[in-house]
């Protein structure tokens, strides 16, 4: 009889070791395995970074490949790949820890990953949320993310800029996160929607070469994978 | 001359001491006042109670009283003077964490406060985030809240069925909350967009009588103010 090991996700916050929650410490300190997903961007190795303090001294920590890659197949594969390597650490009956920026929950790789492992292992899964970027982001301009009866629009930039628009038309408060590959056409909604001078862009929150921009005027050429931005209509 | 005190919005998270972050729970250890915000909703005592395990010995605890009315006047009147009994704390150089449940810039009173205080005092403010409840609710229940290129809407369910529904009809994941008192005018409007059956109520989260319900056909009569639903478009 098989006595499984539990999967958590924990989400580690947006970047300062102690906007961990308590149970992420806890549960890092005890968990036999931390994995953290490897890509291009290099998220596993800031996520990893950022939960190093906490980690027990028995972790062993594993890298997961996942490639940035819109190719269907060549992603299918990677998640199969890495659900195995994690079903065969549970179905050992050790548990292990999946490290994700901000939250689990809140546009994650965990997710995928916590459906294919569910394919191939009966191993329990459990989920410990985290700080997401855009509440740090609100704390560090102290702007309010929504208040009262207001509704607030959470919205991945590679959206097209007509869903964007329907998007922002339809709320009084938005995020815009993964403000860096469609800055062009986020900027273009935000203007036409007379919200360009009360946005801000934050990029690099709590990282080297953060930057706090108040209005759409100045914005890098280049903008880092970690930008958002934060609307409101006043 | 005066050296202010610094007020701290601190998040307590959704009800589990465990799910404030490491931040709050250093700066809840050193702060000299610790307020909690008094309503006949009993907010207060639910904050207070979940932080408590992480007070300092020195703490020193002060109830400010907000009215649960929608009376204009009133409220600015209770603004006002616990704006004023805050600043006397700040301004005698001592510092205070203000509790708010959840985060404190996400359907918080905290950005009241935090306005009126601005009017009489120039002591810092700083903000540390919280877990809310719609991610312990995702959490609780294993749903992904939003992923890829989604985008999520998080409404107050206080709102108007038409405003309910055009923030519905624009996002493919949604969180709505204080789903409580316009319980019959919210299921009309995801029965009507066929999001009835894929819903999860989740009410009083890690409190006593939680409950999980998927699907709107078992609603309780009478729902707790700690009741919110998670929607997704399959």
């Amino acid at each position: 009889m098989t006595r499984y090991g539990t999967l958590y996700g924990i989400g580690v916050g947006p970047g300062d070791p102690d906007l961990l929650t308590l149970k992420a410490i806890k549960t890092l300190q005890k968990v036999d395995v931390v994995l953290a997903a490897a890509s291009t961007k290099n998220e596993a190795s800031l996520a990893l970074s950022i939960a190093r303090p906490h980690l027990g001294p028995q972790a062993e920590t594993l890298r997961l490949n996942f490639p940035m890659t819109r190719d269907a197949g060549v992603l299918e594969n990677a998640w199969r790949e890495n659900a195995d390597a994690v079903a065969k650490i549970l179905d050992a009956g050790r548990s292990a820890a999946f490290l994700t920026l901000g939250d689990p929950l809140t546009y994650s790789t965990f997710g995928y990953l916590a459906r294919a492992l569910a394919l191939r292992s009966e191993a329990p899964v459990a989920v410990i949320p985290g700080i997401t970027s855009y509440q740090a982001a609100a704390a560090a301009t102290g702007r309010v993310l929504v208040e009262s009866g207001e509704s607030l629009a959470v919205v991945s930039g590679v959206a097209d800029e007509d869903s964007l628009t329907r998007v922002l038309e339809s709320a009084q408060c938005a995020v815009i996160l993964k403000a860096y590959k469609n800055l062009p056409a986020i900027r273009r909604v935000l203007e036409k929607l007379g919200l360009g001078d009360s946005s801000v862009f934050v990029t690099r929150l709590g990282l080297e070469g953060e930057e706090i921009l108040t209005g759409l005027r100045n914005l890098p050429e280049k903008p880092s994978y970690y930008s958002l931005i934060l609307v409101r209509r006043s």
